[in-house]
C-alpha cells in the first residue's frame, strides 16, 4: 500500500485508528475456546465489527509465536483474511525485528512477501545494514522504534549522545539510509511532549503511536504536537478495544470502543480542517 | 542448563564452539531437497556429525520464519532433536527479540517453555522491562546484544553517552536488572580490541562471539582479551562450518571445519592452563 492510499483511507473514514490484535487465549471470550482456531475466530469477529472505524490492524507477533505452529497458522489466516476481505486496511506486523543484513533480508521476505504485510516494526540497535533490507521493498513500510511508551525507554532511548537523545539520533541517522522514504516511526503517546522536537527532525513521516488509553496517553496532545497536513499519525489501541467484553457481545463492545476513538479523531481532524 | 554445566562441557570437549544453524534451502546440498523436511534433515546430519566438537547450537530464527509454518515445524523438530538426543548441548534461539513487558513475557514463554531453548538473544533498545521477563527464568540465559559484528554497529552502539559508548552503557545498566546473573552478551569478534574494556565492566559473564572466520575475527585475539578462569566464551561459526560442502559429504566436511576450530580452541585453553 502506498502512503497516499493510507492518507486517502484516513480522510474517507475520518479515522487514523490502528487496532492492535494482541490476541491471548486467556483473555478472549471463553465461548470461543471450543472453536478449532479460537484466535482466528476472535480476530475475524473483531475485524468484521470494527473495520469501518479504523484504517490499520496490528497483530502483535509475540502473541502468535507464543502458541508455536498453531499460533503461526492463526496469524497466517488473520493476515490472509485481511488481505482478501479488507485490502484497504494497512497491515502492521508488530515484530520488532532487526539483525545483520542477510538475516534482516530473511525477516523482510517472511513478513513482506510470504505473509504480505504492508509494514513491520523494527528495532534500530544494529544500525544501517539491519534496517536497509526492509527499506528496499517499495510500497512496504518499515516502522522504526524511536521512543517507545514503556518505562525501559528511559534506560537508553532518552540518554544523550553529544547533547542529543539517542532516539533523536535514531531519527536523524535513519533519514540517511537508502530507501528512507519508506520509514515510519514508533513514538509512544505517553511522551507526547517530545513530539514537537520529533517533528522538527521528521516533519512528514508517519508516526505509529501506541499508549493512548491503557498506557495513559492523550489523543488531543498527540494531535496537537504530532499531526501533519497529511495527518501523519496512526494511533494504536489494543487491549482497550479488543477486550472490552468477554461475553458473546465482545465484537460489538469492541466496535463501541473503536467508535469512541473514531469520533474523537474525527473531531481532531475537523477542528484542524484536515478532511 | 546451568552455567556450570556449560563450563563443564567446555572443559570436557576442550571446545567452546557454537555452531550456527542458518539453514537456507538455497545453500544446502541439492540432494536433500527431495526429502519431506530438507531443513530438519540437513540440521540433523550436521548435528550428528559435529556434536562431539561443539558445546552449543544456535538456530537463527529468521531463516525458519522465512519459510512460514513449514519453517516453524523444522525449527520445532530441530530443537526437539537436540533436547532428546543431545541434552548436554547448550541451545540458543538467535531471535533478537525485545518488546514491552507483557509482550516480552510472551516471547519468553515461546522460546524458553514451548520450544525449550536454553537461551535467547535479545535487543536492548527498549530497556529494563523488555529484558527482565526473560531474566525471571532460572537456568535459562538471556544473551543481550552489546556490540555486534556488523557495520551498522557504528551507527549507535559505539556512540558516546556522557563519554561512555552506548554498548558499555548497555553492559553497565543491564547489570542492575533483576535476574542479571542470567545475562550473557553478544560481542562481535571483529571488534575484539574492545574486549579488554568490556571485561572491566563484566569480568565473568559469558560472551557469545560471532564473526570469527567468515566475518574476519581472530580466535587468538578474542581469547587473549576475553577469556576468563571459567572460559566465559562461546565462539560461533555458521556458514564457515555448515556450508563447507554442497556434496553428499556435507556433514563430514562440516565436521572437518568444526574440528579445525576445536583444535585451535584446545590450544588456546591448554596454553592458558584452563582445562
Amino acid at each position: 500500500m502506498t502512503t497516499q492510499d493510507l492518507v486517502q483511507q484516513i480522510r474517507m473514514k475520518k479515522s487514523f485508528l490502528c487496532i492492535g490484535l494482541d490476541t491471548d487465549l486467556e483473555k478472549i471470550p471463553p465461548h470461543l475456546l471450543q472453536e478449532e482456531d479460537p484466535i482466528f475466530e476472535f480476530n475475524k469477529a473483531i475485524i468484521d465489527a470494527t473495520n469501518h472505524l479504523c484504517v490499520a490492524y496490528k497483530p502483535n507477533i509475540a502473541f502468535y509465536e507464543a502458541y508455536g505452529i498453531k499460533g503461526w497458522k492463526s496469524l497466517q489466516r488473520t493476515i490472509d483474511y485481511l488481505n482478501e476481505r479488507y485490502p484497504e486496511q494497512f497491515t502492521i506486523a508488530d515484530a520488532k525485528r532487526g539483525d545483520i543484513g542477510n538475516t534482516s533480508a530473511r525477516y523482510a521476505n517472511a513478513f513482506f512477501e510470504d505473509l504480505n504485510f504492508d509494514s513491520i516494526t523494527i528495532a534500530p540497535y544494529m544500525g544501517k545494514d539491519s534496517v536497509e533490507p526492509f527499506l528496499s521493498f517499495e510500497n512496504k513500510h518499515t516502522i522504526l522504534l524511536a521512543l517507545t511508551s514503556n518505562v525501559g525507554a528511559f534506560d537508553f532511548q532518552t540518554k544523550k549522545i553529544n547533547g542529543i537523545e539517542l532516539y533523536k539520533e535514531v531519527l536523524r541517522t535513519s533519514k540517511t539510509y537508502k530507501g528512507a522514504h519508506n520509514l515510519m516511526y514508533v513514538v509512544g503517546a505517553t511522551k507526547s511532549e517530545y513530539l514537537t522536537e520529533i517533528r522538527e527532525i521528521i516533519p512528514n513521516n508517519f508516526l505509529l503511536v501506541p499508549g493512548v488509553g491503557a498506557q495513559g496517553g492523550s489523543l488531543e496532545v498527540v494531535c496537537e504536537h504530532g499531526i501533519t497536513p497529511d495527518i501523519g499519525l496512526l494511533v494504536n489501541s489494543s487491549r482497550g478495544i479488543i477486550y472490552a467484553s468477554t461475553g458473546t457481545d465482545f465484537a460489538k463492545a469492541a466496535a463501541n470502543k473503536a467508535s469512541d476513538l473514531q469520533v474523537q479523531m474525527q473531531k481532531e481532524l475537523e477542528s484542524r480542517n484536515l478532511l
